[in-house]
């Protein structure tokens, strides 16, 4: 299983892809920053982090793309960019096909770090620990969409493991009903 | 010229299609909404509205597209879906190269109703006295649609009398300098 993370943005938009392993191991496959100068035309970012995307999204083939859910609490003007910029990921997923959820920062920052209030240097930190990583990813961003390609790998993984243990116990009542 | 006209969102999407005449003449080529239901994944309805919003350029072909403006001051939920659905048309015209710009609900209102706190009523009135229409364009959606497009041709018009009298007046003191 194979996730691409998107920390949107037009600034600087990380992409972090992982790929799950048994239980609760995960790989590294590639992590970086999509930037573009806010001199531009709004329109012309948004295109650009679309052709990047894509360029992403064929080399890396994942089986799903995660994003993380942007609220608009903070600055307006910025919050307008991000929330465009979301779109990207979702309509790419849509066109071909692939699932694609997004997580709000709490429950990424609880998957990595086990608590939904840490920082992004906590974050950061157990980021480049989980995928063991020799120096920090950087920007904030990237570290940001790995943690965010995690966390949907092991929310999948244990809805999986959910979803089999319901299915053990329901073929056992039905094994002991029958009997 | 001819501006396509988008009032942004998820549920519905006003869209309209305006050309102007002679000073301030227009004519009505278009007006419909593009919906989706609210129970489908957001990434779905996004890629819809793309096609959909792609159909009309392809008939209708445009020589520039205008978009209401967003501001994150309302329902929170429903501005970020308001706010990605205008990544739509900004990616449209970036894709095919044709010029784009965000109108503030404000300005649109009061070009077309002289007041910029104007109510949706007066709006859709004025759109239909200007465009000669035998009844009102409906939802508000498809009226605000068209009143963006009005707005675009109007600023645009405005802008190229303004350059036309200040080359006229440069032609002028030219010559005067020349005498």
């Amino acid at each position: 299983m194979r996730v691409l993370g998107v920390d949107p943005g037009l600034t600087r938009c990380g992409i972090g892809v992982v790929e799950g392993g048994r239980g609760r191991q995960v790989r590294l496959i590639a992590v970086g920053v999509v930037r573009s100068p806010a001199t531009e035309p709004t329109a012309e970012r948004l295109l650009y982090l679309q052709t990047e995307l894509d360029t992403w999204l064929d080399r890396f083939q994942p089986d799903a793309i995660a994003v993380e859910q942007v609220f608009a609490d903070v600055n307006v003007a910025s919050v307008m960019h991000t929330m465009q910029a979301s779109a990207i990921p979702l309509l790419a997923a849509a066109r071909r096909g692939l699932p694609v959820e997004l997580h709000t920062p709490t429950s990424v920052k609880a998957a990595v770090t086990g608590s939904g209030r840490a920082d992004k240097a906590q974050v950061t930190a157990m980021v480049t620990r989980i995928l063991r990583m020799e120096s920090a990813p950087k920007p904030a961003d990237a570290a940001d969409a790995l943690a965010i390609a995690i966390c949907h790998l092991w929310q999948g993984a244990a809805t999986n493991r959910l979803q089999d243990a319901a299915r053990a116990e329901q073929a056992r009542l039905r094994a002991a009903v029958a009997r």
